[in-house]
């Protein structure tokens, strides 16, 4: 966090369009960091707490984006960036703007290509954390796009969390954001559909839960062992010595046989085992169970 | 682990049937430990090492049944089982066989009709560690069966491992070991996908390992604060205060458009949006995301 006496009268005035709960957070940091804010949001009521604690309330996009050198968006999507900030290109020219809307990489380049043609210094962004948590010293936001914006913006952009920047690829805040989330979902839905596995015969998912993330997920998947085959990934280096994806997929196939005797949803292993059979027919059969990295780099097998 | 003096004779004696990679590793632990020691295996000389440490080799399976109380079964499969054990039914009768070849719940109470229908107490069992681990006191051995056949033989049991007793229903053991390689695969499988999304952007697994690995997975995906969220699938209780499904449903949207448009592999991201809209269309849309556990239970959406 950077102390207020700290913030420089340039970074001090900040833009924020977008004003629902993340925009809210976000605004409340920037408030809270000393920030001399100016607001706006389609629905102008949603503003009414900040102006009590000071901040600006703009009747137009444009006054925003005049008011501050700097303007963070937190809108549902690209589209509607383009759709609320159109009336306000001839005020946007030479100032920075900040999107932290979800969406695609190639969303993410085309903003940039739309930016470049309206003089607007573009950064993409991505929130990694829940709106209580923003403003917090390990709130981690990702960004990427022109390295210079994000240095000179870098102390302000500190003021609602931890900014790490990714890279000049102005599409990789987005695309680390969509891969973390990824993985996040492939992990839940794998412990949930364990646990369905066991609801089967009865047993509880938290008594599951002692065996599975008290002691056999931590022991056999523990985050830290799995980085260190990342490197194994880069360099295409699959040995086999120590289990070949053919003993993989007769273990994929047992589970997706329990999982159909069970009466329990089999779309997830049924997925993993044609993905193993998929990577076993490119020839992978004899490496071990990273070889499906190289299937999922491909959108569809080679024939 | 226990010590040699503390085994009775009546404990001493351990048949095993089987000596692939794993069965040589039972042997050994069970040889370390001062068992007395008889196997069998269709191809004797893989026995050539094991009677050099003092094992004794039967020459057909009714005479390692015969030689001991307790046979340890460790085959590809069931029906590999019943061939190797059908001339043998006659020594069985009131002898203990343990069987720790992989197969689903429903082949393992099977299993148990036809030990029943033989005389012969059967236990079920799957073990979690590859062979090195064998005969270490934190590899764990997952049983299921007759308790008190399991406690009559735990002290043997541990000469392998570190036994653990799920409950009678004989299935349980395979069903465990079954969920616990499905929630895995599901992580692997999610870390390498993501992995694959940033790899179309030229990032390495590496550098990709470093946010994923060592800060988001274990800060927001913590194995000890997902099992704090168990009891609330036991109680079915998926509150949407602090997030819906349908949030969820739009970042798996966007996860499922990224990977096509990054020309990755698409097929995990599209099938957990599709889980996901099943949910929703089931009523769980204002509900949070562990509500698709109730999916999971259902081996097709109810319509």
């Amino acid at each position: 966090m950077t102390p207020k006496h700290a913030i420089e009268q340039h970074d001090n005035q900040v833009g924020l369009v977008g004003l629902g709960p993340m925009g809210l957070a976000l605004a409340d940091a920037l408030l809270n960091q000393g920030h001399s804010l100016t607001v706006w949001n389609r629905t102008p009521g949603k503003a009414d707490g900040l102006v009590a604690q000071g901040a600006g309330r703009a009747q137009t996009v444009s006054e925003v984006v005049a008011a501050s050198p700097i303007t963070i968006v937190c809108l549902n999507d690209y589209e509607t960036m383009y759709r609320v900030f159109e009336p306000a290109t001839a005020e946007l020219d030479g100032h920075v703007l900040v999107n932290l809307s979800s969406g695609t990489p190639s969303e993410a380049r085309a903003a940039l290509t739309w930016s470049a043609e309206h003089g607007i210094d573009y950064l993409d962004g991505a929130i990694m954390v829940p709106p209580p948590m923003v403003g917090q010293p390990d709130a981690v936001f990702l960004y990427s796009g022109d390295q210079g914006v994000f240095d000179r913006h870098r102390a302000t952009l500190a003021s609602v969390g931890d900014p790490r920047y990714l890279g000049a690829d102005v599409g990789l805040a987005v695309l680390y954001n969509t891969a973390l989330l990824d993985m996040m979902y492939a992990t839940m839905n794998g412990w949930l559909h364990a646990t369905a596995l066991l609801d089967s015969a009865n047993v509880p998912a938290e008594k599951f839960a002692e065996l599975a993330l008290g002691w056999f997920m931590p022991s056999v998947v523990d985050y830290a062992s799995l980085a260190e085959l990342a490197p194994a990934l880069d360099a295409g280096d699959y040995p086999g010595a120590l289990g070949t994806l053919e003993m993989n997929l007769n273990a994929l196939e047992h589970i997706t046989r329990t999982s159909e005797e069970q009466g329990v949803h089999s779309g997830s292993p049924r997925l993993m085992k044609e993905i193993a059979e998929h990577a076993i027919a490119e020839g992978y059969g004899g490496r071990n169970y990273l070889a499906v990295y190289e299937l999922f780099k491909q959108a569809k097998p080679r024939s």
